[in-house]
Formats: structure tokens, C-alpha cells, sequence
């Protein structure tokens, strides 16, 4: 079987609605040339000396600097990596390890999150725990915003730092990043020397501006492939005066903080998406938002049994929608959703694999039958009003005709 | 500036003769058209549940099983990563993360390589000796092949890993794997009972067989971009009965040793790329080992004054020349020959920066003027003797005009 078989079983005649956009985008067309006119223009090793690697070296430094640009931090707080996950890891297990090089012991850090992170950063967070780092999940609300009076208690001389993504990977609550920045920024000039901010704004750049002084954020984790780009592709960027150490060891590639001989169009075309994402975002919310809540209207409508989970308004990302219906085989809807030409999540892809519900909504709502009813459809920029709208028809047909 | 304004700076009339295949390679035409195919057709997250993410694993899967199959190990033993450099790390420091989860310390390890290896494998040991790992360089003789003596008498009760490259990425020598893999297997069915054998195969695939059994190789670790594949696309590849703990932390890819979302045009292009340069690796192996020695005898015509590093005849891969000419200025004479259309360089890219002569060499010969004179030409499949011939010429010339 060659891999392009492969390729007949997922053709299909009818068109396909995608609304998973959350767990991964299509590549842009300006993205897919730009990939393409670099790999068919340059291979040379970015650390080479001759012309090939030369040419390599100055396409990832001019993407290095568009994107310093857009963030608006210097060129040299951009580190590539393999994608949001290693950025993560980076970010948090870097900054543990600077703290280590400094004398600090595990036990002398303590670092802030919430219960409603995404894997990257949860699983992280484990990892550190084990190692004795101290780890506080601060208290978040209903709809999983984090208390603002809880944090500022939270923070103690001992805590290095605050970890939070910028929206929920599921329930789309946007996270208030600024005034958590400022909250931040306010203890590190008083009782906690050592804190930092770190925003996993994986599902951001299409909907939110990811400006990281404005926000007062130290560290930012991006990742091309959910916002238009490559796949294996992210950014950790990170402001002037914070320093990291590497968490993985080998050639002194991205100021030897993280090691490997650079992709060129990874790179470049991760950047591009990125920065097309940025362009425009505000708009492009509006819009989508628009479809996002005349949809919601429709399921308040037609599923008047399902509950909404996450932020309304504003204070939700334009793109998802988010509902438990409790009794529901949420992966079997799913599955009736798809063959009719619908690809929709129960919740995120990182989270899938054999867990019994979500974790997000489990936390944000104490119920446990809400927690293992999610639907989520997170829309795209092209998405139209008719697309979600036949979903919605198709997933009200589909419960309908269940028992429970 | 726009990023194609870039490809002109690197634009030149005359026919390039590209001498750098260890530090990067062209993609293969096949490896393009996969991957672009791919791209065009999917982009589900391959976690995800419904048609497009389901196209997306399968295809994920099919890769592994054929890269699994070629490697003669179990589907399951093959985990991809972003590059050789990740291999190596994932290798080294996941198998000691595993036996601290076993209720062994930093201490109680030890662990063999030496000192010509790559910096992906050199680095990630400095790391683990800062932690308490106990590390020996087992000695090399004059071209850098492992005192096989030394080894067994290195070898302790303690000892939990040897690590060594399958081909040394500076001088090219072949390190005698099989004999090694045999010591190390002897080892662990007596005094060793934790020992591993990881071999770094980044330089093997396009010149020498990688198929694990009969190497009795227990981690192997690969690299897509050298051997014409993506950059960015890794293998770590470990036989059946070996266990390994994660060292990066988030979703549950890659049986939950990898996390972050998959690129299937990476992973499919990357595998494509393996597969292929295993696919009759002995007759291009052949083929070029004699345009190398038919080099090898003009340099020692025409540059006598030249030291060839590294092994001779078949303990010596067959792309790599490495000469040194002591009182040379390498860089500058790698920068002449690019100006003269030939791709060279002085040493790994990876080491290239900031650092003042070749390690590798050191370590060999304990010679300083050697060290810093190396100029290295690796050769691709399609690489002629007249393109070689040509780089010796220029070479030669630039050497003739220099004073020492």
C-alpha cells in the first residue's frame, strides 16, 4: 500500500465542513509558496559558512526580525522550536533550569498555573512537582477566568512563575493577560524578585493581539501550525533582560538555547503564518465572532439542553464553541458529525487519547456529566454562517434521536 | 526586504559544486512530491478523531511501520523527533530519566562514549555529568576508531549507556558498531545489567547499513536532512525490551515519549528520505568511496603537504575527505573556495560557531596545527570526480598563494 492509497480512503465526495480549527489549520497559500520557493532555493546548513548556508542564515535571521517586530520585543528574545509544546517546555523548564544555574533549589520555586492548561504545559508542571518544585493551580471561575484576588495572594518571595495560556484550548476563555501582566510586574518590583510571565498564546494570533509589552508578558509561547503555518514549527519568544537555559544540549543553533540544524522553511513559513495572522486580527474577530454567536443562538434554539461552557462575548475567543450535552456520547456525535461531512472535537487533540472526559470543563464546573458531554467546533477565518449553522441541524438531528 | 530579495543576494551565474552533504542535503525529488501532496491533502491533527485527523495518523503510521521494518525492529520502537540533534537527547537523557524512575541516582550511573562525538551527544553528557552522572571517554586511536580493550575494561557494574556516532560527522571514520554491540550485549549478560548500546547513525543511512539487529544496536538515532530528507525530521529508533522516559512533557503522541502535534509531511518526507538512502546503500557507497580515493591520491599528488584525518579505505565512510594542512587559515580558504563556486567547510556545522579548531582532530592526533587546518568535503550521490578534482584544484592554488 503506497501512501498515496492512503489518500482514497479519506476522499470523500461532498464537501467537508472543518470546524476544528483549534487542533490544526490549513497552510495558508502564501505560506505554501514561500515553503516551496525556499526548499526548492536553498538546503545549505544555516551554520555553513559558504554561500548555500549563508543564504539559509540570512532568510531565518530576516524572519527572526519580522517577527521580533510584530511581538515587538528585540530579534534576540525569538527562539524557534518544534512547535507550542516544546515552546512550553522551554519557557517553564528553561527558566527552572536558569533558576538552578543560580543556586536556587527545586524547593525554593514556586510556579502559579491554573487546573485548565493545556498538556504542554500541565504535564510540565508534573514533571516539575516531581522534582519538588512547589506548583499552585490559582482558583478560576465558572467559565475559567482566573481570580485576580486569589493570584495577587498566591504570590509569594518564593514564586518564580506564572503560567497561563492566553485562551483555552477547549472552552475558549479568553484569559485577562494584561491585568494578570500588571499583577506580575507589581510583585517582581516587590515581593517576588524572581517572577515571571509566561502566556502559552497558542490559539491567539488569529483572534487577539499577541503585543507582548503591551501585555506585560515575559514569555510567550506561539505555534505556527494553529494559526495557518507548518506543523512542527513554534516561537518562544522572550522580552529583553529574561534569561533561559537550555533544556535540550547540542550545537549552539538559536543562542544555544535550543540545538539542531535549523528547517528554512519552517521557519520562514511559520513566521509568515504568524504575522498574516497578526495582520488583520481585529477584524478577522469581528467577523467570525459574529458567526460564533449568531451560532450560538441557533443552539440556544435548537439544543435548548446544552450548555454553553466558557466565556460569552468579549471575553470568549471568536473562534470556538464549546457545549456539554449531558447525557451524550460526545465521541460517537462526533463520529456521526464526520461521516455526515462535519469535523468537529470533543476537546483537544493533545487530550484525546484514552481520557475519560474533559479536564477543563471538569474543573471549570464540578460536574462530571458535563465533563464527558463536550462538543466543540472551533471555526476558521472562511468558515460561513451555513457551515455551522447545517452542524448544528445535523448535531440536533443526532440527539434527537438518542435515549438519555 | 521580502524574503526573495534574499535568494538573489545568493544567486550566481555559474553551476554551484555543493562539497557540504554531512552538514545538509538537497531534498530528493521523490521526498518534494510526497510532501507537497501531502500538504495539499491534509491537514488534520492527527489525534483528532474524524476523517481529516484519521487520514493524518494513518498516514503517520504507515511511516512508521516501513521506517520500523527497514530498521528490522518493532513499529512500536520507533518514535520521530525534530532532528538527530532530539534523537540523541531523547536517547540519552530518556533512558537515564527512566532508570531514575527505577530508584536509581545521578551517581549510581555511568556512562562510556568519547571525546570525538558530535556536540548533540558531547553537550547532553556535560549536562548529565553537571548532575552527578558519571561520564568516561573511552580512548580512540589516530583516526578515531574506539579501543575495543579499553571499553571492556571501562565497563563496570554501574555502567547504564555507551553512546558512540555510527560515522564521525568530522573525519568520517566508522566506528565498528557490531563489535561494540557485542561487547556491550556480553556486558549486560553479566557485570552490566542496565547497559545500552545508543548509536548515533545521523552520517550512516546513505553509505552503510543501519538494520539494528545485527549491529545489536538498542537506540538509534536518525536524521531526515542528512540523507536527503526535510530538516527538522528525526528518528529515535529502540528495539523491542528497551525502555525509555520522556524528557519533554504535554499531549500523549508518540506512545507519550514526544509530545506536540505531528507534521505528516515531515514524517512521511523524512521516513521517504531514510528509506530511500537505505535502498542500495552498498553500491552508492561503492561508487563513491572511488571517486573519494581517486581524490584522496590527487590531493596526495598535488597537496602533499596534506594530512588526511580520519580512517582509510572501508573503515572510512565513503563521502567524507578531511584533510588538514597545518599553518593554513581554514576559514579563509573554505570562504575562497565558495567564492570559487564549491561548497566546503572546515569542520560540523554544528560546531561551527565561535570555536577555534576542530576537537575532533584534537582528540586524535593532539595536534594543535592540525586541529585548526581542517578542511572537509563531503560528497553527495551525484557528486563527480571532476567537481572534486576542481575543489583540489582551487584548493591548491589558494594554498600555493599562501605564505607559512
Amino acid at each position: 500500500m503506497s501512501f498515496f492509497s492512503l489518500f482514497q480512503r479519506g476522499k470523500k465526495v461532498e464537501k467537508r465542513i472543518y470546524l476544528d480549527h483549534a487542533a490544526a489549520t490549513p497552510l495558508l497559500p502564501e505560506v505554501v509558496k514561500v515553503m516551496r520557493d525556499i526548499d526548492s532555493k536553498t538546503y545549505g546548513n544555516p551554520s555553513a559558512i559558504h554561500q548555500e548556508g549563508v543564504l539559509s542564515r540570512n532568510l531565518i535571521e530576516k524572519a527572526r526580525t519580522d517577527i521580533a517586530k510584530v511581538l515587538e520585543i528585540p530579534r534576540e528574545g525569538v527562539i524557534f522550536t518544534s512547535g507550542g509544546t516544546e515552546s512550553n517546555n522551554l519557557a517553564i523548564m528553561g527558566y527552572v533550569a536558569r533558576l538552578l544555574q543560580e543556586g536556587l533549589v527545586y524547593t525554593d520555586m514556586e510556579i502559579i498555573s491554573t487546573a485548565i492548561e493545556h498538556p504542554a504545559t500541565r504535564n510540565t508542571l508534573v514533571h516539575l512537582k516531581q522534582l519538588g518544585v512547589i506548583v499552585h493551580e490559582v482558583a478560576v471561575d465558572g467559565v475559567g477566568r482566573i481570580d485576580q484576588v486569589a493570584l495577587r495572594n498566591l504570590v509569594s518571595a518564593k514564586t518564580v512563575l506564572i503560567t497561563v495560556a492566553y485562551v483555552n484550548s477547549e472552552i475558549g476563555t479568553i484569559e485577562e493577560v494584561g491585568a494578570i501582566g500588571r499583577i506580575v510586574t507589581a510583585a517582581r518590583a516587590n515581593s517576588a524578585p524572581n517572577v515571571l510571565f509566561h502566556v502559552d498564546a497558542a490559539q491567539a494570533p488569529l483572534w487577539l493581539s499577541c503585543v507582548m509589552p503591551h501585555l506585560k508578558i515575559d514569555m510567550l509561547s506561539l505555534d505556527a501550525g494553529k494559526c495557518g503555518g507548518p506543523k512542527a514549527m513554534g516561537v518562544l519568544a522572550i522580552r529583553k533582560g529574561v534569561s533561559i537555559a537550555p533544556v535540550a544540549f547540542g550545537g549552539a543553533q538559536e543562542r544555544g538555547l535550543r540545538p539542531g540544524t535549523e528547517s528554512v522553511s519552517l521557519i520562514v513559513g511559520g513566521v509568515t503564518a504568524i504575522i498574516a495572522a497578526q495582520t488583520g486580527w481585529r477584524t478577522r474577530a469581528v467577523a467570525v465572532q459574529k458567526i460564533r454567536d449568531a451560532a450560538l443562538a441557533t443552539i440556544a434554539e435548537q439544543l435548548p439542553q446544552a450548555i454553553v461552557n466558557g466565556a460569552v462575548g468579549d471575553a470568549r475567543v471568536a473562534n470556538n464553541i464549546n457545549i456539554s450535552i449531558p447525557g451524550i456520547d460526545s465521541e460517537f456525535a462526533v463520529v456521526v458529525l464526520d461521516t455526515k461531512g462535519i469535523a468537529a472535537s470533543t476537546k483537544s487533540a493533545c487530550s484525546s487519547a484514552g481520557s475519560s472526559g474533559s479536564i477543563v470543563v471538569k474543573a471549570v464546573s464540578g460536574d462530571d456529566a458535563r465533563a464527558q458531554s463536550t462538543i466543540r467546533l472551533t471555526l476558521g477565518a472562511r468558515t460561513t454562517l451555513a457551515d455551522v449553522t447545517k452542524a448544528i441541524e445535523i448535531l440536533s438531528e443526532h440527539v434527537a434521536k438518542q435515549r438519555f
